[in-house]
């Protein structure tokens, strides 16, 4: 359905603006770059996820790559950072909603995606979490950071969960529509939560020894 | 054959369970990580090199991601490692047990997949050695450290040795399986021996002088 | 044209050798390696940029994987800066020359295989940016340092106008040697005036309060 289509771009659009105003963000705050730097760190956080999607679902060349929208879009997110940030009270803020933003649109974008071009629903629920995850761990591993999908509890499962209620809705009939803005709804709603709450899984018991690293 | 390739799939979900055992293991003692995070360390660690080799054999979707066995053995792995590990007296020696384990078998596998796909045996033995060194490397580079490819002389060198065995008794007319098993089991003794005695290839002479880090 | 492609090789093998000596290089003086590993950095900086080319491209198995030319040369590359790197005076500036060599060479011939495969002139543009400066990202996530393409201004920037130019030499008429040839000229020049006069875009405003890292 045409209309089911744009609003798939629709919403990745909007997911590649928010992660590309939230990296640039994280990249003002993280470490003293200039405005190329700034901007390529967020086109970086955009895109990453839906390139590393469209390998996975063998969807190549990345839609992220051939249709200009995509590097237009990622580009003014960074753009709008690098001028507007500055003028912004607190950064921490603003970074957390940008990047929850992108992860829901990208849970609900990827698995979509997915579930269109023949793939089962596990497999779209898969996708859509990594899709989702994808830009801003390769932006946390460019700064020298650990990524937020290994120590911020609930990164994953939120988008997980958001996939997969999307996923579901459309088995059970839900226009993709709905289902996808539902999902999206629900991913973001748990995402800020978990950070406001600062909910994870649990810890593994302590490591009896303190190791030093080897050589090796 | 349909035996040989139920043997390289018994093969590679077992190089997926030691990655996926040894990279949660790694993230137990190097970061404090809840089990979601340990767990997925473990997935990066054991899907990576396969990924890694079907972009470059373009077999693609991948099927560390298709195949649903994968992503299973490797989630079950790193729960192991985050339930069981914490009870372990030292975790060293099982985590480089596991990552030679990983090694070795990937090491066969990836050549064994490239030769199937109709690759030459030079393209079999490289892309063995990178679907082995993989995983390890994207595990390290998301915490933070150098890759084991980079720092562990002999780390990379047994995977091409016993990507090479395994390629050279295929082409000399032995049977798939027991190429791949003799080929793993060199890669393992080789990799655990230079551990062991700490073994590495000659250091370049030293740098004339300290240099500072340029800005650019 | 059959002399094309040979020249869009042999420019392509130009670029892998300098990247692959640059990287090298960088290794020598980062960190304390071992032989195979500063030979593996090489590699990964010669071979990096044209393997997520490839991928872009949809041109896969990549060339730098098939083409055992590739490999090679960019092992020759690694060998040659971890023998004779060690007897120069300073590594900072044969670094520097190698890794603009490389960035033009790559710039070019990333855009022009991205024309020939009939992508449009801004996905060759674009193509070709992410094939000069993919590999020394790469190289410098490796280590642990933020890539150049975030810290170092002109980076990107002339490898966008040395692609840039290239295709609009082509689309001119230009024959392809002539237009590859003049565009990898114009990169390097750029990029060495760069570095020598420490040009960079303008830095966003300060962030107005330093804040702490938080801790999700």
């Amino acid at each position: 359905m045409p209309t089911d289509a744009v609003l798939l771009v629709v919403l990745d659009l909007t997911g590649t603006f928010a992660f590309a105003l939230g990296g640039a963000l994280t990249a003002l705050r993280a470490t003293r770059l200039d405005v190329f730097g700034v901007v390529t760190l967020g086109m970086i956080t955009a895109l990453g996820g839906g390139t590393i999607r469209d390998v996975l679902l063998d969807a190549l060349p990345p839609a992220t790559f051939v249709d200009g929208r995509y590097l237009a879009v990622a580009c003014a997110g960074g753009l709008v950072a690098a001028y507007a940030g500055p003028h912004l009270h607190r950064l921490a803020t603003p970074i957390l909603v940008a990047d929850a933003a992108g992860l829901a649109v990208f849970a609900v974008t990827g698995a979509t995606k997915a579930t269109g071009l023949g793939f089962g629903p596990a497999q779209a629920v898969i996708v859509g979490a990594i899709t989702a995850v994808g830009g801003g761990t390769l932006r946390d591993i460019a700064i020298g950071r650990v990524p937020a999908v290994l120590t911020s509890g609930f990164y994953a499962i939120p988008a997980l969960i958001g996939a997969t209620a999307t996923v579901a809705l459309g088995a059970l009939g839900v226009a993709t529509p709905t289902a996808a803005v539902a999902g999206a709804l629900l991913c973001l709603v748990l995402r800020l939560v978990a950070v406001r709450y600062d909910l994870h899984g649990p810890f593994p018991l302590a490591v009896p020894e303190p190791e030093p690293e080897p050589r090796d």
